[in-house]
């Protein structure tokens, strides 16, 4: 579907390689940690779709920049890397804080660590995963931001270019602290709150952070970083709203995870915000009771997707894409890439945050 | 004691004070937790003692750069700003993993944000207030990382100095893994392995990292640097090293802690090293009963210390601080600071390491 993705993402998995077979005998030297560490965090971020890392190079040429296949060095391949460094620091973190054993179909990096201390025979295996597991995440973040201090960029775009990433990455951070207290509540939310929680951790840092970095590389001028900016947030928003239509109504198939994973882990979502909002009281006493509940049943399930019709939340999410769908449409005419290519990427990319299937 | 460190602390704190002034309201408008969290971490940024963010404008100034007074605006006071929140950041996890619901007197962040889970009715405050934490962390880094790509430097400055801090951390990371893994054993360890810990968990990154940041700003030259290096290194094993004697020989009146809290969580200290290395299998099985037992008694305690003196343990650490004492006065000769000022200024330093009392 993503046609133009897969040889920028070769690009980008050899220039993780490359970093890692540097660094890894330096951190080696630290302790047996390093290497072990280093294979570790590799094997992680090369099963990813990097999806994040191919739109610097995509946000540069959107810029007048190289074409989005340029060599494995060229720096937009490089931040592309640190990108996802970056993601896969906050997924290992993001497993600790949802208890998600598994990433990927293999045991997501605090759980092999805990595996670990088992078979070491340590005191306490679960601490020393997550333990780990948090260590291993900020050597995430830490490698990436090394990557980052190595761009071979002109001399003025470095320190803008680590700031946007760093305050991006911040508001992901503030972002999920929502998520997390969230999680362990059945309040009423509001549409709005959820659509500024989607802006902060998914789509300005998944799609508007990587777009602009690639355009700043490449010297793009500030109104069309803006550009890049308001694309990248409607592309996130209607990727990740399309997660929430996924994780309802996708098959386990298309899924690889058992559908309704939202609802039994009382995520907040659109769908969520939708139902409270309303529901009378006993519908939502019925919701509550489901949202959250790591035993829901398939009949759960279908009464959810039931009130989500009835009660008009589908045609209602529905609304919220067609609006957001055109607003990324505008921004695509604003931009007006020079090569077809490129337009051709966005085009693809528009519509796979909207119908991918997985 | 160090006298020079409070005019500088002054200026750090105004940095921090005004970054955080002007981030809050940005974190704020991605949820309430972004207003905060910003009043949490500087908050606990401006309760540290911040020699690491001093030894920033002291390393520039023995490579004569501007004296360690320079305006709130300078890049070392800047750079020095960053490290303390890299420190909040690395003191936050750490408080995560080895369970310290107390730091400075209060209650850690990530206890701090389980009371509030608590009190807001969460369905696990423990669980929520350890992953809050991890944000609460990681949101520390990027803030640090934000500082740091706003640094006014030279333009072939700030991508080594980007590398060299995050290549550090990284080490950190490692180095934490190491400690987090011997705290489940109660195995023997080697001299060796305990040092080249204490080297990348603090000498390295505490003394060396900074001092060199400083000196980078200030566009010294390499063997500057590798001096500067070489001296933070011995500077910050001896500071590890009375670490280890102030929590075995120090009081609860010096230390604001229990003495012996190493001891009781099973630290892997020169002092474990030593003692597992010499002890017979009698005394050894007593230690290894002693070590890592949360309710050791005075009686223990006097125990380890009595061995630690009667198989030469305590002379052995004498020997290995006075010869990284030489190591660290040959250093300064090297570097022979120009402002008599900054000489002074190592030397307390230097007696510091050696002597400070807490």
């Amino acid at each position: 579907m993503l046609a133009w993705l897969s040889p920028t993402r070769e690009l980008i998995a050899s220039a993780l390689k490359a970093f890692f077979e540097e660094k890894k005998p330096q951190l080696a030297r630290v302790n047996p940690f390093g290497s072990d560490l280093s294979d570790r965090l590799l094997e992680f971020a090369l099963q990813g779709k990097m999806i994040r890392g191919c739109l610097v190079p995509l946000g540069g040429a959107l810029c007048g920049g190289e074409p989005v296949t340029a060599g494995a060095r060229a720096p937009a391949i490089l931040a592309g890397a640190a990108m996802e460094l970056f993601q896969s620091g906050l997924l290992v973190h993001d497993d600790i804080m949802d208890r998600d054993v598994k990433r990927r179909g293999k045991a997501s990096i605090f759980q092999q660590y805990a595996d670990v201390a088992s078979r070491e025979k340590n005191a306490d295996p679960p601490h020393a995963g997550q333990a780990l597991g948090i260590c291993a995440g900020d050597v995430a973040y830490f490698l990436a931001f090394e990557l980052l201090g190595r761009l071979n960029v002109a001399p003025t775009v470095l320190g803008p270019a680590l700031s946007l990433c760093a305050s991006e990455l911040s508001a992901v951070g503030i972002a999920q602290m929502q998520d997390v207290a969230w999680a362990g509540s059945r309040g009423k939310v509001e549409e709005e709150e959820i659509l500024r929680m989607y802006t902060y951790k998914t789509a300005r840092y998944s799609f508007s952070l990587p777009l602009m970095l690639g355009g700043m590389i490449a010297g793009a001028a500030p109104d069309r970083l803006s550009d890049l900016e308001s694309l990248g947030q409607s592309l996130g928003l209607l990727f990740q709203i399309r997660d929430d239509e996924l994780g309802l109504f996708g098959s386990e198939e298309e899924l690889g995870k058992p559908v309704g994973s939202d609802v039994r882990e009382g995520k907040k979502t659109l769908y969520y915000a939708g139902l409270m909002g309303s529901a009378d009281r006993k519908e939502r006493g019925r919701l509550q009771e489901i949202f959250g509940s790591r035993d829901g049943s398939e009949q759960d399930l279908a009464y959810v997707r039931g009130l989500a019709d009835s009660l008009g939340v589908i045609s209602r999410v529905g609304a919220i894409v067609l609006a957001i769908e055109e607003r990324a449409r505008s921004a695509i005419q604003r931009i007006q890439p020079a090569r077809e290519e490129d337009t051709n990427a966005l085009l693809s990319l528009l519509d796979y945050t909207m119908a991918r299937r997985q």
